[in-house]
């Protein structure tokens, strides 16, 4: 059984089983990994090893609450591999027969009605559905309850989770793979496309669809106000597969022009110094009262907002609001605090009389 | 009656009528407008004039089919107001007795299947529905059907029908204001916050709530693949709220970076300049080759999708699938085109063996 101090063998411990934006995809290495989230602010996290229940009733009961638990795959304390264990094996050559149809499909923020029609539709019409736990777990049972098979991995293994889904569909089964919020962003629609080529198929021949979600900008900016109606940008501080440099470059370049900045996966007990350095970089171009909206757990059960000054950033860093599962809008020299909501004006007032 | 000479007047003509995305809130400055489409690519277009249809049945069948028509408020020539004559007239001081609730709702991508299930029971409480007649006709009939009433103004007058709507919450009426897409991405939430304060009302006394929806670039994204899986950045092209030479400095500043681009509001006859001016910063930081996704209409009778290079973009802005409908994804260096579809990679190929 792992411990504690294999948490530096995964890429962020506290995104391991509490992601609750699109931040799941930033996640692991696991096949090597380790414990959890005993260290981590957030209080949900699973158990790792795959879980595939047939049919009726939702996925393994054992997990389904999103709380405790261990990263099962065994304990490894070799550091710092270049590359994992997960490798995909069976290519198109191993299946016979017609393939079924895969779909990636956006959850949205994390509650049922958050969903599109065309979401629900999807997951209706798959007879295997397959996603990290939490994520399944989102679904209504009365959707669940249709799906011939569903496999779900607690909280690492994307890349295995990802081929699974193209096998089974390889295999003549119609699939839908799900996240929360968009397949595209910072998701799983890409991972199924590169992994598809690898295996010598095609997104054609699996008719591969993307079904898109509200992302978690969209749910967090719904919640702050009106923080994001100009240009905006979308930056994960996650370096596990973008190296920090290029992410702090980013940050210069976006925090010198008026764009509102949302922050993905903000901070994790093994990346506090991204946090500090994204902080520091928001400060050197705007100023210290800039409004800033947090997030965490847009849409689920435990949700807190909180509307603050880019001056007390950092500092929040260390408190319970501010986790992988956090997103966070960053106002531009315009963006005000009215009324508890953030409003970045659109620039009406310059043409209008009200 | 007005006619094509007076275009100018608005800021964007080919928006007129026929925006399909989060760009209606660009377009305009009614009151003192003009014909709308006749000199635009896009096929869709109204009367300006609201209409106000007491229940049962949808919005004003003239312009239902979004086909053909007028802005029929006066024709008026005087050039270069620097403001319009919409002003916000009634404060909060004119009303008595309760106020009702105001919700903003995205309606996603705009056929009924993209919309949430929050969305729809946002719009089957409200008592009146406002919006841009071509977004109300986006709204199922058995939704309509159960509004008190509906209040659409088809091309313009983004600021009046958005006081329309306020002024209706104050005398009472739970009102939904509606728009496709996100109304946080250059839509109506932070216009809806700006009136309420110049009314002298709160958002917390119209319990003011933003229901979020899936913007156009996701549903573009999901369109072309997987093109947006790493960090982005959205950019408007109107100039009508912006100055141009500040979105120039945005263009340049995110190009030089590995951000893919969104594109809203592209061209427009009177914003040729600006497409173009976008196509050559672009370039100078990007390789002609760059993959370019480009979709018209998205989820609608009227998509069309299609994947090219950076150095054919330019040329395209004459071609009917480069209107303010479309929506436009730069990809970054590492992008490239696999069976028909734009991939971004997330960086996984140097972690995982696949």
């Amino acid at each position: 059984m792992s411990t504690d101090t294999n948490a530096d063998e995964t890429e962020s411990a506290s995104n391991c089983g509490a992601s609750t934006t699109e931040t799941e995809e930033t996640s692991s290495k696991c096949g090597a990994s380790s414990e959890s989230s005993s260290d981590s602010e957030s209080a949900s996290s699973s158990k790792c090893g795959a879980s595939s229940s047939s049919s009726s009733g939702s996925s393994s009961d054992s997990s389904s609450s999103g709380s405790s638990s261990k990263c099962g795959a065994s304990s490894n304390s070799s550091s710092k591999q270049e590359k994992t264990d997960e490798k995909v094996g069976s290519t198109v050559e191993d299946f016979e027969g017609d393939p079924g149809q895969l779909i990636a499909v956006g959850l949205g923020p994390g509650h049922p009605e958050g969903m599109t029609e065309r979401a629900k539709t999807a997951l209706l019409e798959a007879e295997h559905i397959v996603g990290y736990t939490t994520y399944i777990d989102l679904i209504p049972d009365e959707i669940t309850e249709e799906a011939d098979e569903l496999y779900d991995t607690p909280m690492c293994g994307e890349v295995s989770r990802t081929e699974e889904a193209i096998d089974r569909t390889l295999a003549g089964n119609d699939v839908a793979i799900v996240g929360s919020g968009d397949p595209n962003v910072y998701a799983l629609a890409g991972l199924a496309l590169e992994i598809i080529e690898s295996k010598g198929a095609t997104a054609s021949m699996l008719n591969f669809e993307v079904v898109p979600g509200v992302p978690a900008a969209q749910s967090c900016g719904a919640r702050l106000g009106a923080p994001l109606v100009n240009d905006t940008v979308s930056v994960s501080l996650s370096d596990h597969l973008v190296p920090m440099p290029e992410i702090e470059s980013r940050l210069h370049s976006v925090a010198s022009e008026s764009f509102t900045i949302t922050i993905y996966n903000p901070w994790s007990r093994k990346r506090r110094e991204n946090f500090q350095k994204c902080c520091e970089i928001l400060l050197t171009h705007r100023d210290s009262d800039t409004p800033v909206g947090i997030v965490h757990g847009a849409g689920r059960e435990d949700e807190q907002v909180m509307i603050t000054e880019l001056g007390e950033l950092e500092e929040l860093g260390e408190s319970e609001i501010i986790d992988m599962t956090t997103t966070i809008v960053v106002g531009n020299e315009e963006t005000y605090v009215w009324d508890d909501r953030m409003v970045t004006p659109r620039g009406y007032e310059t043409k209008y009389d009200y």
